[in-house]
């Protein structure tokens, strides 16, 4: 449904960036499962990433759960929580107020919210709901961890480069030559059965796309071999099927792991493109919509090099959120709960 | 929700392969649209492609209108329709069951349904049902069309070349070494007005990819410069404003227009990677998961060397849905309607 | 979602009163569940009734099913089934077009649609289409009735009469009146175990009042003493907890099984409210709206003096499916399934 | 959805009655709408109704906006918003763990969250959630009122008994007897424009009574005649229709201004039948179920002897939820806007 992510788990957003506060609604767990507020952090600090790379736009991301917990466990009823917004320069945006930013929704949201919206730091689009979408998504992913189900980003390519050791160099470059760059990132989810997926609609990749691309600056999405895979012949990019210690595989993974929309049993791959952070510290050509005039801007303000890295925590969100939903719908919601959380109790 | 796609204009896709017919049923639409049927069948007859690139598994679709139109126009009540089956070798796959086609979903599919699907032709995962998706996209596009919005897909890229004229060799090439090939569609949408899309999960990107992923075969999809625009700069990525015959439109269109998942006013593009047909002739690897006894196979039967000329008109069906259901969110089903249409009738 | 019922098991019908058939789509529905072709059968004759008391209008529904069933069992795919329209007398109806008949829809619907829906028979609003919710309903009702939850609707009252053997004289009395009585139902849900149903907008009162509502000429719906609670003191409606052969049970049962929106073991009961058949041959003072003019019109044709003993089935078949969404919703949809069902096979 | 009001504008509620507040997401608004915190704030008083006739539990709730407004008005993007809590007696709640209070949700709510739920108040389906409910219809109802649709709920009748005079006595010598009454309320609504209305499953019927199941304590509705309907005969029920002032309307209105799910112009009317409080100071018999024990309690606490005045302002507000979502349906989002709103700005 509009706006809703999920269709037996289900997320709704809200929140700007520059209102008191973002949040969400994560409805459909099942009572008992553990609500981890450490890992729920580490996957917002992921978000985060070291200061030494971004901009120093030090909020401290720190959930509070208005309802559905209780004593550390969920009580099946619809999880509400929110992230208090701080650290607001205001005034950095409000110059900008009727300036379309390149590569930013200014313009888009004016023609879509009238002039209605916040348009301060990006109102709804910001980057920073990103921060409700991690923290519902670290639940379900530590769930699925604890199923056995592994969900790992990784940057597969920064700038173009493949080469771990020289990417912080790149966004570095980037920041001295006040531009940005943009990557490409990785994802392989372990551990998920044979079966999980509805074909036409709700496929494994309609379901992922969907969250996905609610992420603020993904542009493309690419299963097993991607795009690729329209370059190789039949032969080649077929997987063949195989026996392993009496299981079935496949001798490749060019279909990433997903057949007709269903999981075949192997690692589930998928590559996310990212682009470049639109905030730029150089003069651009834009337009006051406003006023209907051409006019140049310096964006002023703190402004990522990179948001590839911060963007890691935010894929595994989407796709914890995209699989558990999935796994619930084929198995019912109790699947995400453990023998000890079965056996547990929050009284 | 689940199968079903779109919020307010809506389809449920039925039937299999093997089936009397497959079908659909698509709600929401405004009373007084027209279906034109010529239209409609023109599409079906595009998805179909000319015999001397494809297989000669000639079915003639034509979709037989079981609700919801009357003399040629919606009556605003639920469209369902049917497209027979014929034409049908069941014999040609009865001796697969129990047998993983290499890139095909029968494992996958084995694994969801428990072995109660009807693997015979793929059952519900076949190319087949394209032609309901068709047909329902088909009225949209019609109607999109008539309101000056215009979709437009064409193949990019097949088997890795871009030169048009070397493309139908490919193909043949494919065939006489019993192998196929993939390619990637591109897809331009002309004249969507700005404003369109719901951030957050019902992004343009989102809608569109969610039902693009429903066509078999898509393993990939990006928008504007896709993949490419992670290995841009900011600088040069990021699509300047300017104002030009008093509207305002971006120099470059790297963002495929589409800005903060709403769209800009310019025109949108993306491409999908569609992968080789998996059905070839050769010997391939496999396993008879009835016995998990690794074995050999040949797959007879008609195999289309490449299946992306057809997957055009799924293209334009996916994105047409998607199109006209975000406008709708945005503007009521009426926007379907025109001037004419107001004034028509079906008595 | 808009025009379709449930959340897990959903249903999507179509087709107008004289169009070629009417029918449903039936989706969620777990794979190797058996469908009772005779069953159903018998739940449909049940809607037609005796001709003693109704109108001769013969129409021998057979419901063909179009997907998701393979040798008698469900495939886990969505199943499509239409029922075909027959022994139509459009005569009957085409004198009226443009005249609002007292108590039926023509001109809710004229306004609704705009004047482009098919007003013959009552077009999308006739009772006809309850014979695909109920022929939907009987493969629910039957499901639940291998699982031990039996769904029984039996007339409570009918022209304001308790008394089984004076209703027939009744009905045979309106008939020669020229006119038509209306009637109570009421329906026990046996077996359903406690904690089903989804507080705030899924209460168990919420989604059977949702299906139960889309039966034509229903016009109230009350749970356990209904109305009747609302002229009670505390003391007397609050159903006090016991316990009997280790079970908890209640001494009375006035909340109708369910508290907070969930059932607490009890049976579940609640009572439907039918008026008077619409359709009577005597002479009415209503309203041409086509040439906004006051007339007065006997409608001919085939008239039931009641269809409440036909609308017995459709409300089983409505409570069906909301019991089977909402267990499904809490266990997973293989719940429906019985031993028996797992170790079957449609091959 | 599944625990989610509406199609196009939805409601989705959350928290516990001992959680920090309560609150709800309210999506689909148009940017541009006025929202009117003196009008939000009369609507939640009468949900308190006065301190003579209920007890003090004195909570003063003011809903404080999280997002999606911006001086005064919506922005288009998801509104929402918290009530705190206050005023919290958890002792009283404390020594009733583990018992079934007759009347209520412990035993189900037991059953359905398998002892993880927060029983203190009645957690997630205490009546203080109808305060969230109240804040979102309200939004909505004077949007209505601003559009010439008017929702008016009144007390029809109260402990049996119609004359309003003799309301509040009955209600003291409830008290006073330490025991509580219920009572039916009538809703109508005016100014509803004829055509509005989804046959089927998403009828005015459906749709309100959906929305009007969610208040605890609500346990049958009917429309016009509703039950009465039942014991006329054809030709005394049936509403004949007329032209009036160039306008066609009905001379009678059993039907309640809806025929086949779908408004004919004439007002809607309805009436909730309301039981009385299950919380009484009486000693009543029940079970522990912690310990399968039948047990006697008398509740402590502060106990309203009616809730029926209180929940006028929660018809009220599920009404206007459900005429607003299907207006909203049929003609756009945008419907609800007022002139004045759409040359409004909040800037």
């Amino acid at each position: 449904m509009r706006n809703v992510l999920g269709n037996l788990i289900t997320l709704t957003l809200f929140g700007e960036s520059h209102g008191p506060c973002i949040g969400g609604v994560l409805d459909g767990l099942p009572a008992g499962l553990e609500i981890d507020s450490e890992y729920i952090k580490s996957e917002l600090d992921k978000r985060k990433s070291a200061p030494a790379i971004s901009t120093p736009r030090r909020e401290e991301d720190i959930p509070e759960f208005l309802s559905g917990v209780l004593n550390g466990r969920t009580e099946g009823t619809p999880v509400a929580f929110t992230i208090a917004n701080g650290d607001v320069h205001s005034s950095d945006y409000e110059e900008l107020a009727g300036i379309a930013r390149p590569g930013h929704a200014d313009y888009s949201a004016e023609m879509r919210y009238g002039g209605f919206q916040d348009a301060r730091g990006g109102g709804h689009f910001s980057g920073r709901l990103t921060a409700a979408l991690v923290t519902a998504g670290a639940i379900l992913k530590k769930a699925l961890e604890d199923k056995g189900i592994i969900i790992e980003t990784h940057i597969y390519e920064l700038a173009g480069i493949r080469d771990e050791d020289r990417m912080t160099a790149e966004i570095k470059k980037a920041r001295d030559e006040v531009d940005s760059v943009g990557g490409i990132l990785e994802t392989v989810i372990l551990g998920l059965p044979a079966g999980v997926g509805e074909p036409s609609f709700s496929s494994v990749e309609s379901e992922i796309s969907s969250a996905v691309f609610s992420i603020g600056g993904v542009k493309g999405i690419e299963f097993g071999a991607g795009f690729d895979i329209a370059r190789m012949k039949g032969s080649e990019a077929n997987d063949e099927f195989a026996i392993e210690d009496g299981r079935v595989v496949t001798r490749s993974n060019n279909n990433g792991g997903i057949n007709g929309g269903i999981t075949n049993g192997m690692p589930v791959v998928f590559r996310t493109a990212v682009k470049p952070t639109p905030s730029i510290g150089r003069k651009q050509n834009t337009v006051d919509f406003s006023r209907m005039e051409e006019v140049q801007i310096e964006i002023k303000g703190r402004h990522d090099p990179a948001i590839v890295h911060r963007a890691v925590a935010c894929v595994d969100a989407a796709a914890a959120l995209a699989v558990a939903d999935l796994l619930c719908l084929r198995y019912g919601s109790g699947y995400l709960l453990t023998k000890e959380d079965k056996m547990g109790s929050n009284k």
